[in-house]
């Protein structure tokens, strides 16, 4: 028999023998399976994308000074909308048993960093019509919402996966980074800071120009004109080539295990279902649903099913006695 | 018995029952597996080479000055050219019995990429000929016809082959890099724009700066000068690294995944072959040629069969009756 | 019964039967298993953290200037601590077996990298209290105790394991780049040195060209400005970013093998838990211990014994006997 | 019985039962297996490491101009030595049955790779002796003697490997590459050239701002200034980081791929001698040899061995009735 996994969502369903308005809100909001939630989901990606072209937009004093009064009624009628969507979220978020009940279930939800977010997109406003502060600092804070779009794509969720899986290593590497950058800058600082007090006058400055090495940006605003700094310059950078790709080593390779990992997740069910006997229609189904859970393509899947249907075939009977073994 | 996976030009090929002078037309222009369509075919390549480096020599003013009526006569004669081309590759498009027959057919043919790749390079001439656009930037146009140079090459076709594999994850990371690209710019715009009103007057400017930056082209026309924003730069320019990284990560596991996905595929043609005792020389000829076409060296193949005449050796009798089996 | 690795500090810790103060004070600086030694470990690493941001900010003229008595008494203190760490981890270091007893033994310790770069850090200050040298550039020497942070990371560990393993390949790939540098500083020195007399007036002066464009840094310092120049630097460029591309092809690889083999390892591990017969609390408890210790995650981890635990059932009878194996 | 892989030099090998001068020569110095043959190229390799350093030296005026005499006296030394050298491989290279007898031999061996670069090395000083060519130009060809460097490291051979089997995907890709520097050469310069005549005034001049960006170098010497030409150039430079990214991946998945397959190799070896019951003493050293010239460390070699072991034991006898099978 084979064995379904769990949907990761299936705990954040409310109870559904009471089918409240609350409920129906968290329903709609929330989970969006029905039709609303997916309209209302995507009317909220349309306003968060069009705020964020409008700060772009907005920046262009060009622009802002011909339609200076439709971006204040474009930003009236969006912190409508988001305080509307933001008191909404807190008021069904009891519906997740996760949070708990009552206020302290709405703030412990207010403290997820999704709440906070969405709080930091409308506050600046609210502060603006009580302070002196200059709001369009502030408004570029909306442009955080743009982290939202992240739940919208599963290609998105493979990539945030692998740089969760590979945070530590990365970090390591970007501290090894950190290290030669330090290193680099002081020796050149030592070696230029006569021939060119003001770029390189501190260690500090010099960090600048070693970064801008390092990672191969190379601006060219700073750069060793002595001979033993050209030399120093051309070691630092040929060595330096090597430390740059190392994040790119390390993702690739988490990419690769990512994807081994749920093929051999996948090869493990194909194994259940092929354990009892033939695989049924019903079984072959299910099989190609779990397959694309564990983002793998329909070639691939066929691969591996045909693979073990190979290996199991091939040991389990004697042509000649059919003794049945493996 | 090997199966063989069936070509996957066979159903382009007309009935061979009726070769009348379109479906010969059809089997040298499309099929091009006789001398006259591989003949053909070589000469259509070189005036599209030929094509291409005109357009670019012709963009030096010294160049065209001097040989203008040559180039003038180059061009004639290449829309003549394409112009038969076109009109014969629509004309035998109905031989292919995909796009169904009649001019229903030939509008369906008209409609794929390559037609109208073919279409766009002949037309600007006809347009001038009745207008007063400039030809001269219409001409570019005949650029395009680079992509048909594609069809040509076996290693295009995997390196192709991965792209659409990877182009999901590829373009969400692009998405990503597009994101941190916008957050990068606001915050180079707010921190900068007093100290370089001129440089980081907008967001949209900004976003110049970012891209140059992020992906490590560097050309420093836009430079971070206080020190808070090459603190910023500093911290964006060490992470972007991390993400340009990205799609070189997904393209390397993509390459990785397509050759074990063909090794694989091969290795069940093998399996299959050994299934009905020893391989004999037809067999390993039949096998030899589709390692070829899964673009496996023949290094390779040779030790994926010596690994699976292993394995199969060594499972060699039942335990119970003594009878040999693989 | 599950074969354990011993750990590769167990040959370090002194002989138990005599805890004498030697003993004690070598458990707390080098084992650092007790909660005294853990805590002597975190204050030596804010000392060193605290220096490398002291020999940062000592380099900024303005900040020296006010608070250079500040920095003088911080320094003083540190070395006063680094001198009594340097002189009590030369006193026990005859308590590791490794070195052998006495002054010899506590020689061939000041000999290892981790000894030398411990005196290195505060011979500096004893040398200009005796002599005239420029205390300032010596100073600097201070930041090379950033290595000794490099044992107190686990990912470090990885990443330096496989810097490691590919030492070889990564410097003949450096070695390689610096082949096409001398090629295309030769070709670039000799096709340039008209046009540009000061610019690439040496082969060496054309290296710094090369480098910076070979490793894509790109400053725009020296640029090829001829028509023919310009034609070999393109080639050398595009045929250059692919010398680039090596290392981090090398090093990706070398971290997915040296993932693949920690894996290897631990499904041997696995496997010989599971010959045993069933896998008890006890075991499964050892099986993620040693997981965690060979650097894969919990998921990876049971995924893997999963993967056996089916395998192993799936073999389960003798087909003779019908007696019940693993 | 293990099989041994025949060594790829053993047919260079002359018949060893007639061992004249000549056969003596070969040996020292094409075998190299000797103390002599080892001591010789060491020379040669030193005298060859020597000329590069001369050479670059000599491109600096300032120290050609006090030691012309010291590097006029080197060459000629240079020069006799590498006359000697190239006679003396001629004259023994029929003893390499691969080439051939007589004159013809001799001939076939000057047409090979190595033969032409050492010619090259000495001809130009012979050529100025009788001609008013500028030697200085024609003594830069000596660099090419570099590429002789490459066959006296392991880790080079396994590099040169990895390109040479990915050399047609490589190729390609930069073929990909140039298509790609064209099209958006041509864009860039139908959107600049009004705004900037002088830099973008053809299209080969914007193949050369294509090609410093989409390889990420970005010298900064020609940069897009109008509002269309930034956000092309944004879109070019963001799609360009992920072709740049190709080739890395490429050589990336080569690199596994090579170990891979050399590893599948190992694992035939190991289990042929494990076929034929316990592994002996001299059988482990056979494998540890093999192992090594394979090209794997000895922990992975190890764990190889370790676990074909495993599996081999696992499946070996019922442990009731004692059945054998597998």
């Amino acid at each position: 028999m084979p064995r379904r996994e769990t949907t990761p969502d299936s705990d954040k369903l409310p109870a559904l023998t009471t089918p409240g308005p609350r409920a129906r809100a968290y329903r709609v909001l929330e989970v969006a399976d029905t039709a609303a939630g997916r309209w209302l989901n995507g009317v909220l990606l349309i306003v968060i994308v069009l705020n964020v072209v409008a700060v772009i937009l907005e920046s262009v004093d060009a622009i802002y000074a011909e339609y200076a009064a439709w971006f204040d009624f474009f930003e009236a009628i969006s912190i409508a909308i988001f305080t509307v969507e933001y008191a909404a979220r807190v008021w069904v978020s009891v519906e997740n048993r996760e949070f708990g009940t009552g206020w302290r279930g709405r703030l412990r939800y207010a403290g997820t960093p999704m709440a906070i977010v969405d709080l930091v997109a409308i506050l600046p406003f609210f502060l603006s019509a009580f302070t002196d502060v200059d709001t369009r600092i502030f408004r570029s804070l909306r442009l955080l919402r743009v982290f939202k779009l992240s739940r919208h794509s599963a290609a998105m969720d493979l990539l945030l996966t692998v740089i969760r899986n590979e945070a530590a290593t990365v970090v390591s590497s970007l501290f090894v980074m950190l290290i030669i950058i330090i290193l680099a800058a002081s020796g050149m600082y030592i070696i230029e800071r006569e021939a060119q007090p003001d770029a390189f006058q501190s260690i500090p400055q010099a960090m600048w120009w070693a970064a801008v090495t390092l990672t191969t940006v190379g601006y060219g605003d700073m750069v060793p004109i002595t001979a033993l700094g050209k030399i120093f310059g051309l070691l630092i950078t040929v060595a330096g080539v090597g430390m740059v790709a190392l994040p790119a080593g390390i993702l690739a390779s988490g990419f690769s295990q990512e994807l081994l990992k749920r093929r051999a997740l996948y090869r493990l069910q194909v194994k259940d279902s092929l354990a009892s006997g033939d695989v049924s229609a019903v079984e072959l189904d299910q099989l190609k649903d779990s397959a694309e859970g564990f983002g793998l393509s329909d070639e691939e899947a066929r691969i591996l099913l045909r693979t073990e249907e190979t290996n199991a075939s091939s040991r389990t009977r004697c042509p000649q006695c059919g003794h049945e073994f493996r």
